[in-house]
């Protein structure tokens, strides 16, 4: 038994992986042996995916093919539109992804086949089903009519199309494309752990999924995102950013969007890309406030807390400013991170230990019913 | 960080707890100070709700108070039923009930509130609610009509009628009850240990719960009682059991229902207590050969792997002359361990620390795109 209790299991390390890493020293998120940030600034989130799946960059033949996969498995059970349907309209939408992926596992015929080829197939469908989960689900408890997607779109445009109702110019689909690849993989995050906990047990991978969503719906975690939208929306405007954010430290409340269990102290470097497309996005739409509003906040973090912002600091605007309701700012983190959590399940699966930790009982002993 | 890597976690500790302990040197399942046997020799599965939940065991006055409280949650969502019949024949009931679970997180409206208070009463609901996902899940999925819970029954004698149709007679509901108390709470296994680090995002009970089944789903789980179940009635008989097991241990198979990774070499309580229950059952049934069967099996495997059985063992072939399908066997195990995992999600959110480990990099570094 180890001696030591690490709470949170701070800086235990939990698994082998050959997928990621966040070298904390040198700044930089590593994704199969390459720069994550470099990567978005070069390459498509198409290629992450193959990337993450094959664990090479796909070259323009398997691009190519990798997409007429995903397009092949767009076709969606009808049942399953139904069923969120009949959820209540006040479901949070992570409830309603949560609950749609569950049902989806249904269908999967290769459902309990844990190989390496049929795992592979299972990502590939989940990477076809989860945006439309994701955006027919926001329909469906928002009694909007469904839409379909539209095979003649790139991957991300289909899915912001879904979103939308609108197909998105260049720089737009762009902008969120590269904040697909920025959410779509980070080493052991609490979802990813969940998921590889619960893969080891042999279960299948749309449960391993579910678990990550239900872990991602928490405000310590994916949720921050759309904590962050609300607060600078209730800022409003420049000025009243840096009062609301002094409040907030007064009442020692938790200000969401800053500060990352692994970056400490140092800047997340997805966090400075998504500025850089907020900064673009703003000039675009005549929303710089949006982006000042941002900038002063980070500044005032920075001077009286000395912490950083985190990625969901700079995607809420962005994904705000893209024409993405709020609530569905957690479900679209989930579809960008579907794939690196694949691949975390098939790692799981090919060389597989069960976890289960042990406890440090701090109760009674030595009780006796009276009965 | 630290140095040592320990596969699956194997000995480290992952939480505090006051809940229960797996004591191995005394052979003793610690459950709130009492000896989880002995209650389960003395109280029923409504007091161990009660124990869980608030520390103590109920006195008679509590005990009423608990079950009027369960009584008053039976009511269930009608959009969920009709959910559930939406799901495909060939679907797994795990499926079906984690898809259950996740659905009626949606009618919850204090699903958001993390107090002490609330996730009382939503652990409350859940101990009403789930059954009833189990049993009519099983109907929607095999084209049965529903069936609804009967408040004049004790809520493992309304449980069992639920799943079976009948009214149980006593021995047949006492037995039960003691599977649903052996069942309920075991220290940290995997699904309580997928809870609670769902759970540690601040996400909600529900979530933590869906993402519990999930992991439970799998053959090195929960799913263990039901590949036993298949194993019995395939060997049929006293006389091909032990031909059977020999057979399957000289093709290098994992024998399911033996071995436990904390009890290691020591025998499982559960399942002696189990035994004792199945060897009633079946002189009452006439299945003594079902009986001797697993006296068989548990002998052969102790000669030849000096392995001990574990719950799943025993709990199978009880479950099995109970009249429960085999496919629910599993499911029937999230029912009874709801009330352990609610109790770890109150004690997590209580006293909340995020899981966030560390892994070990094991790929490539320093690669760059070609484009």
């Amino acid at each position: 038994m180890e001696a030591t209790y690490q709470p949170g299991l701070e800086n235990v390390i939990a698994s082998e992986t050959a997928i990621s890493y966040l070298d904390v020293e040198q700044g930089e998120i590593v994704l199969r042996g390459y720069d994550l940030i470099e990567l978005a600034n070069k390459v498509t989130y198409l290629d992450i995916v193959g990337l993450l799946l094959d664990g090479v960059l796909p070259d323009a033949e398997q691009r190519r093919s990798l997409e007429q996969k995903l397009i092949a498995e767009y076709e969606f059970p009808q049942n399953v539109l139904t069923m969120l349907q009949l959820l209540p309209k006040q479901s949070n939408l992570m409830d309603v992804l949560r609950t749609g992926i569950s049902a989806i596992a249904c269908y999967d015929e290769e459902l309990e086949d844990r190989s390496r080829d049929a795992n592979y197939r299972k990502s590939i469908r989940l990477l076809a089903k989860v945006p439309q989960i994701v955006a027919n689900g926001y329909r469906a408890v928002t009694k909007q009519s469904f839409i379909e997607p539209r095979p003649d779109l790139s991957y991300s445009g289909n899915f912001l199309y879904m979103i939308t109702g609108k197909v998105p110019p260049e720089t737009e689909e762009k902008v969120f494309d590269q904040s697909l690849i920025v959410y779509s993989e980070h080493e052991m995050p609490n979802s990813t752990f969940a998921a590889r906990v619960i893969a080891s047990t042999q279960s299948d991978m749309y449960g391993a999924l579910s678990g990550a969503v239900a872990s991602l719906k928490g405000t310590l975690h994916g949720g921050a995102n759309e904590a962050v939208m609300k607060f600078l929306l209730e800022a409003g405007s420049v000025e009243e950013m840096e009062s609301l954010i002094l409040n907030k430290l007064a009442r020692k409340e938790r200000m969401m969007g800053f500060g990352h269990r692994v970056y400490m102290k140092k800047a997340d470097p997805r966090a400075v890309l998504m500025r850089e497309a907020l900064a673009q996005l703003a000039r675009e739409k005549n929303r710089e406030d949006l982006y000042n509003m941002c900038v002063i906040g980070e500044e005032v973090m920075n001077r009286e807390k000395k912490l950083f912002p985190n990625l969901d600091y700079y995607a809420a605007p962005v994904y705000y400013l893209l024409g993405i309701p709020i609530d569905l700012f957690t479900p679209v983190f989930v579809a960008a991170r579907t794939i690196g959590i694949a691949a975390h399940v098939i790692e799981q699966h090919a060389n597989n230990r069960l976890f289960r930790p042990r406890v440090l009982y701090t109760g009674l002993r030595g009780l006796h019913p009276q009965t």
